[in-house]
């Protein structure tokens, strides 16, 4: 089935046209709350216990060796370890600039502001086992997370069934500078890592994605209170063309996402009716050459093509949108950016896919889905450290501000506010 | 009942010393959740019908009229609006310098990539009504909304007898920039602003401190995704001391905390024994002098002083307790604090009371309660916003990044994200 196409549908449709998939979890916490209720409660235990039903693996150290964290990269390619490393030195660069220099801001004559960013202790990453091991994802969450100094990066992935995680995951955890590898996987890891266990340490926020066990795992200890990345949801890209654009280029766009999940949402925007018969025309034949292609085939079938009378019509759509990837392939696509303001990360122009920002260009690729991009951020240096806001004051200082905050207690008819400042403005008087 | 104080306690009951209340929302959130399902069905309707049963007052306008707002400043003394303007400028100057420049990082050659902060573009802020209204955390909230470039920035606050929020809210309402006013209160408010009514706009995202109510409705919005300021809980101060502070003045900031609620968590760390005896007296004879004596006491009664052998040790267990706010009352306050990695807002040296950060340095006073101020900031200009990255290739960047994507997207066995770019590289070198 091909895209769905609507030319120039009216506002008030917009939103049921670009509502996503609704995820309900209900069921899946009810069967994941156990499970987490027996690693709080009996520990490394539950552990072993839960690996050997869900993983079939027996593990007597749930930790993994280091020798065998030394020698991941025997394992790999040449080429794939020199392409790890190029990501990792771009997503290292690019984050590395996100420090933020320490500013002192006199705000009156002897008050003294400033912000201090500092890492969160200790972090847990989780990413998932399977086949195709996303060890570009914990280059994403490990490299800002080192960068940061942040003391503890625990990361937890399942074990394969030679009760080792992947190889390219251990050489990567390696290279980033993880510093604890747990072979526990599914809601168990991130209950580990929320609650901690004789092995596993508890930690201050929980990164990474999983599957819909994590997710509601995540979602239980965020609504504890500890933090997690962000809300999860299926991966989407928008994207923005007009006739300027490549009708392959579009299509491998859209199959790049597509070939995700079956849930995964794919939507063009344009201004040219001519294109989506194009692009149309182009996904039927690269869908062929796709080993995933069932997959990418139904996702497809749910996506949407969106004709607009011009171009102010698509900024709002994508705007209505809040795309987590959206690409903007037209010759002047900066122009067109500075009018969007949702959206998790912009690829710019014809030589800008997605799949370089997923990988290699040094962006972070978690981030946010399902609308949140109108309030989240992606994942970024800043989601590693907390910032901590100092003031100090001079006795002059304290002399100049007193007044007014003795004025405004009293108003909020807070005395012992009040009082601590009186009292000094007393002993300096005397 | 005095503060309690404990000499060296060992290492392992520390965690056990610096527990906080807990705070069980499970049953209000039982009776908030059908009051928030009435909103969302029933709209306006069901706001004027909540506002008669809970704040005994019939509505037919929801919104503030605009006249009202305008004469607020009438009812206010001039010295109260001249220490409000202060304060405003104060937040004004902090919040300000926290805006981030863009700035473009060529991560490989013709491979740029730079983040640009947007303002959220619809938010909710949340204050309580009552006798004492908190003006200030209108100002320290509304301010960073206005720097950051939100687009509507509504409040909902419940109204008096009169119909009408106190003109102190107001006031700093029309000074800070608030678009629209709502007088709606409790758990009404907080659904009425993350579904939308008639009048009330569904927003991006809520902050703003209330009852357990309204932590227990926002704490629902954030379940399904919607992102708040941070989790609540009962506030809190610790003070590092040595030989160099004046009792009187520890006395009184820890009163100063102790006046918010019986709740309210007081903590002296110190290496000076003879301080903690000091402090008791000037406690016992400053809380004669307080109109919320009841509360105070209560709240003095569980709090606790630690005794310990060094400045490390002191360092050390302020860390692991991570308060909301954080006064360091010695010489060297700004050497101590070089020690510090979770705190919330640190107050430096004698003349730095909490409450010259809670009104009037220009500081946030929203800070992460609970412990969570090991992995929360406070609230900053950063709430405001979402930084959305970018990235921008020429077809040169492509030719040197494109082999680097190939091999990563080929190992995690995504043909398509690796096609996206393969198609590219091939049309570039037809």
């Amino acid at each position: 089935m091909p895209i769905q196409v609507y030319l120039n549908p009216a506002r008030e449709q917009w939103p049921e046209l670009l509502t996503r998939p609704t995820m309900d979890l209900a069921e899946i916490e009810q069967r994941v709350a156990p499970v987490m209720e027996a690693v709080r409660v009996e520990g490394d235990q539950a552990l072993r216990r839960f690996t050997i039903q869900f993983d079939s693996v027996k593990l007597d150290n749930l930790k993994v060796p280091e020798e065998a964290i030394a020698r991941a990269g025997d394992q790999l390619s040449g080429e794939l370890k020199a392409a790890i490393q190029v990501a990792r030195d771009n997503i290292y660069a690019f984050h590395s600039a996100q420090r933020e220099p320490e500013q002192r801001i006199e705000t009156m004559p002897g008050v003294t502001c400033w912000r201090r960013s500092v890492a969160i202790q200790k972090v847990g990453l989780y990413i998932p086992g399977g086949t195709a091991p996303l060890f570009s994802t914990l280059l994403m969450l490990g490299t800002p997370a080192k960068i940061a100094g942040c003391k503890q990066i625990v990361l937890c992935t399942p074990p394969g069934p030679d009760g080792l995680p992947h190889p390219a995951i251990l050489y990567a955890a390696q290279l980033v500078g993880v510093t604890e590898v747990f072979r526990v996987g599914g809601g168990q890891a991130i209950a580990a890592m929320g609650y901690g266990t004789e092995s596993v340490p508890a930690v201050d926020k929980i990164f990474g994605p999983g599957n819909q066990y994590v997710t509601a795992a995540k979602q239980l200890l965020a609504k504890g209170g500890l933090p997690i990345d962000m809300p999860a949801g299926p991966s989407e890209v928008a994207v923005i063309a007009d006739d300027s654009a490549d009708p392959a280029f579009i299509a491998a766009d859209l199959l790049s996402q597509a070939e995700h999940g079956v849930d995964s949402q794919v939507i063009l925007l344009t201004t040219h009716k001519a294109l989506v018969e194009q692009v149309q025309a182009e996904v039927e034949s690269q869908l062929q050459q796709l080993p995933r292609q069932e997959i990418a085939r139904k996702s497809i079938a749910n996506s949407r093509a969106f004709v607009l009378s011009d171009m102010e019509e698509v900024v709002n759509m994508a705007n209505e949108y809040a795309a987590e990837h959206l690409i903007i392939a037209t010759d002047d696509a900066g122009r067109v950016a500075e009018g969007i303001v949702n959206a998790g990360s912009i690829f710019l122009g014809h030589y800008s896919p997605e799949s370089v920002g997923d990988y290699a260009s040094g962006t972070n690729h978690t981030l946010p889905t399902n609308g949140w991009a109108r309030s989240y951020s992606g994942v970024s240096l800043d989601s590693f450290v907390k910032k901590i806001t100092f003031q100090s004051l001079t006795a002059a200082g304290l002399q100049t501000i007193g007044p007014v905050v003795e004025q405004m207690a009293a108003a909020e008819q807070l005395e012992a506010h009040k009082q601590a400042v009186s009292i000094r403005l007393k002993k300096l008087q005397s």
